[in-house]
Formats: C-alpha cells, structure tokens, sequence
C-alpha cells in the first residue's frame, strides 16, 4: 500500500490501515515520516484519557467496562496499552488485553500495545505519534493505560488531557508514601474494588492528602466486579469535561509544546550520534569539559545543519 | 566572595565554599555558570554510588553505616540526597539526614540534600552540576541517594557508576512487578534486614528474575540494625569497582554524554522560551502540525543564533 493511499484508507477508519499505520511508525520503517507528516491537520478534539495503576488494581477489565458504557453512547473507542520494556510486566499485560476480547468484532472498538522503547526516559516520541494516528482515524474517545512504574507512568500527563489513577481500598501506605509526586499528576481517583469494603476511607485519605494543596479532587468508589459505579465514572469524566474547558485547554497547549520539543530533541540527538564533528568533540574535549563540548556541538549543529532524513 | 576566589577554596575542599557553590548552583544565581566553567578540568575518578529503594527499606541508616566504613579507610565522602518535589516525602528525607548528624563534626564527610526541580524529566541538569562540585572539592566516595519515586529514581543510573538498590526481605511482589523496569538498572543488590529472616528467599528471587535474561548479579544480605554484613557490601563495592573497569568506563562515557545532551537540550529549551519568533511558531502552527512547527523551530535556532547567557 502506498503511503499516501494508507492516509487516506486511515482517514476513513479502516483498522487494517490504522494497525498498519502503527506498525510503520512504531518500528520506524520506511516512509514513517513521510505518513505522519501527511495526516495534518487531524480532525479535532478527542478525549484522551490517561489511566494508570498498580498491577492489579483492575485497570484492564475497568477499561472493558468503560468501553461498553461509551459504546452505548454511540462513541468511536481506540484503547492504547503503552508496555514497560520488562519482560515480566510486558507478559502481564499482554495477558490483560485478552480479556477485552468480547469487543473484538466491532470496528468502533480499536485495541492495540505497543512497546515503549523510550522507557528511561519516559514515553517515547512514537507514543505521541500513534494517538495522532487514531486522532486521524476519527477516534472520539483514546484510552491510554499504562502500568505503574516510574517513567511512562508520570509522563503520561504528556499525552492525556485527563488522567484516572486506579487505586484498591487495600493499597495501604501506598498513597503517602510510595506513590507521592506520583499520585499529583491525577485528575480523577477511582478506588476499584470497593465492595471489599475500605472504599470510603481511602477516599478520605486521598481527599486529606490533597487538602495540604487545597486541590478537591474528584474521587469514585467503584466495583467492577459488582458493577458498581462505573456510569457515575462516566458522568464525572464527562462533567470534568465541560466543566474544566480552561484546565484542558491548557494542558492540550502543554501537551503539543512537549511534543514539539521530543520531535525536536530527536532530531538533535540524531545529528549528535550522527554527526562524526560531534562525535569527535564528544570524546575529546567531552571527557573532561562537558560546557566547553555543549558549546563546540552548538555552533557545530549552527553551522553544519540538520541531516534532513525524510525517509 | 568573588567566583574564582569561590572556586579556588572548593578546590582546597573548604566545606563553606562548597556548600555556597552548591547553592549558587542550585538556585541559578549570578555567575553560577562562571563558576562551573572554572571547575574543569575535574581532579580524576571518585567513586560515584547512586543508592535507590523504597522509604522505609533503611537506606540512611546504611549510608551511615557505609560513611564510617569509607571513613575507616581514609576515604573522602560526600552524600547528595536527591529530594522528589513532594512536600510528604521530602519531610521523611529531611528527618532521615539528622540520624547522620553523628558524622557532622567530620570535615571530611560532607552531607547535602538538594530538591530535584527537574522531577517530571528526571534529575535535573543541577543535580549533575552539583556532582561536579563535589568531584572538584576532592571527594573520593559520592554517594547520590534517591528515594524511590519514579523518575528521579530511574535516572540515578545517568550519574552513578554503580548503583545499589536496597530492599527487604518482606518487600513483597515488589519485585516482581512493580518494581519491573527499575531493577534492571541495579547493580548490586542490598536485602537490608536480614535480621528478620527471609533474606535468602529474596535473594533468590532476584536470582531468578535475572537468570531469564542471564545476568548473575551481584546479592549482599546484611542487617544494619545488627551491623551484619556492611564490610562485606564495601568489600563487594570495591571488587565490582576493580573487577568491571570495562562496564564503569562504558558507564563514566554514557555518563558525560548524557550531562552534555542535558546542557544542549536545556539551552534550546531556553531559546525556545525566549525567542518570540519561536513562541509565535508555537501558537500558530503549532497547534495543527507538529512536524512543521519543529522544522520552522530548528530553522529558527540555527539562523537565530543561541542567547548566550553567561550571566
């Protein structure tokens, strides 16, 4: 398939060329840049919701259940599922996504993980790329779930206009201590599992956590298990939808101004490992004198140009 | 104090002078960059530890433990403890420094706690900057400590030669989950509270976690509470220094290439705040094209000239 034919095939939501269009970009084959570069302008706003959790905490079949109640709306869904590097969490989620099988035969329901190989750095520039692809295939609602650990989890806040932190009445010091600077990015709690009973009481220790700041944040007990809760769930993502226009307007600017900037690192990072002047200066002068090497590099990327790989 | 007269008692290891240019450093005053610029060429290679884990897994009280056994051997110690912005557990760091305080008579044991501002991007280009200070002042040992909160944590490994992480034997499925992705960049493991038994039973399942991807590394069970085991952590510190020069070169080199990528991404993040030609870019294209808003962004960089800010 041509690269212009595959825009235009994804445009129209056809999934075989979204999950083309993916594959391309993720594996940066040939005339990735050429297909991203064609999708623009993309058709406007989304929901892009971010949810993030514990292992275990239920994100898997609580994202099942909010499938079926947008569906019921009439909404086109794309799920992301953004996997760790680790082998071991990679087989965990891999596991999950099988349980959203019942949606497998309807097209408005599009299913996908991917590998986040930018890891230790936090998502990596093909993550924001992928949800501009659905974003193009006309996708209402973009579900992306990453698993709690570390990077990709904080830096989630750089691809979601709201962010859902799944939580279990059992979590234990989790909140105060392990989960702070963490727990902040957060725009919604939902305390799943809650007909173990505990539901009120971690909402009350979240809720004091935030008092310190003054923030009032929206908190949800809910049972997957019992189904329980999950249309409230719904209602509130919508009303902070209506309700905090400002809060996401800013945080999509935020959002693009980020992107623009990795588009850009990127493209300096390229030049710095390709660039054999730079790599020279790097092991001289860099051994000893990182300020000296960082000014030489500047002027030598000044002065010798971006290779412009449009590939 | 004047910059060079600042730099030249640093040099002498004067503990005034370094705790000023650690705060000139820290909070971007007047001629911080000078001084930096004065530092270099760096007297040659202290051991640089970063040491990782959760709160509560008794990391301070081992760093005391391993101050004294440095101290022992004549050896010049500095410990940086890196705080996340959380005011919750930046409280919990600031207590654990004053059971160090035994040590504060010595002049050669210089203890510094430095909030990390750069905790979404992990560590911030000061906590290398402050590094640096530390190895102009002579240290001979730089223990760096996080505490373990995403980011920050992760990125420990972008300026230890060989980082510790410390656990216990109750830590639970920690291992096998949530910590998956963070532990693959240890080096040498420390199941702290052996004393309560179970020790080995961790330590095999760190074994196991490893023998899929056929790493043997490096398993210290120790109690401080019990003063078990400490020589022999320092005694495999020193082994892993002496016996893996290959894998510390390799990591001192990825090191400083990481520091210099830090100082150039950060002055065109400058260039991109401050220059409105680059500003007006981001409000108007921007907001529809990435990909051409960072074409016409690198374009103005490299015909823009960088601001220069020796300030």
């Amino acid at each position: 398939m041509k690269t212009l034919e595959l825009a235009a095939r994804l445009r129209r939501n056809d999934p075989v060329a979204l999950a083309k269009a993916i594959s391309l970009v993720e594996n940066r084959r040939k005339d990735y840049k050429k297909l991203l570069e064609s999708i623009y302008p993309l058709p406007s706003g989304p929901l892009k919701i971010g949810i993030t959790g514990s292992p275990g905490s239920g994100k898997s079949s609580l994202i099942e259940k909010m499938i079926a109640g947008f569906r019921s709306r009439g909404l086109s869904i794309a799920v992301l599922a953004v996997d760790p590097s680790s082998p071991l969490s990679g087989g965990a989620l891999l596991g999950d996504r099988l349980r959203m099988i019942q949606h497998s035969n309807d097209p408005n329901v599009f299913i996908r993980s991917i590998a986040n190989r930018g890891h230790l750095g936090g998502l990596s520039l093909s993550t924001h790329e992928i949800i501009d692809l659905l974003q193009a295939a006309g996708k209402e609602i973009i579900i992306i779930e990453t698993v709690g650990v570390g990077q990709s989890e904080v830096d989630i806040v750089n691809v979601a206009d709201i962010v859902l932190m799944v939580l279990n009445p059992d979590s234990g010091d989790e909140i105060q201590i392990f989960k702070a600077g963490i727990i902040e990015i957060a725009d919604i709690f939902v305390i799943n599992k809650a007909d173990l009973g505990g539901g009120d009481i971690k909402a009350g220790e979240i809720r004091n956590y935030f008092a310190m700041s003054g923030r009032d944040p929206l908190v949800f007990s809910i049972s997957v298990k019992e189904d329980q809760g999950i249309p409230e769930l719904l209602e509130g993502i919508f009303r902070f939808q209506r309700e905090e226009v400002g809060h996401i307007r800013e945080k999509s600017a935020s959002i693009m101004k980020n992107y623009i900037e990795k588009i850009i690192v990127e493209r300096f990072q390229e030049e710095m490992r390709l660039d054999p002047a730079i790599t020279s200066v790097l092991d001289g002068i860099g051994r000893s004198n990182p300020y000296l090497a960082a000014d030489q590099i500047v002027q030598l990327i000044k002065s010798g140009g971006i290779h412009d790989k449009k590939n």
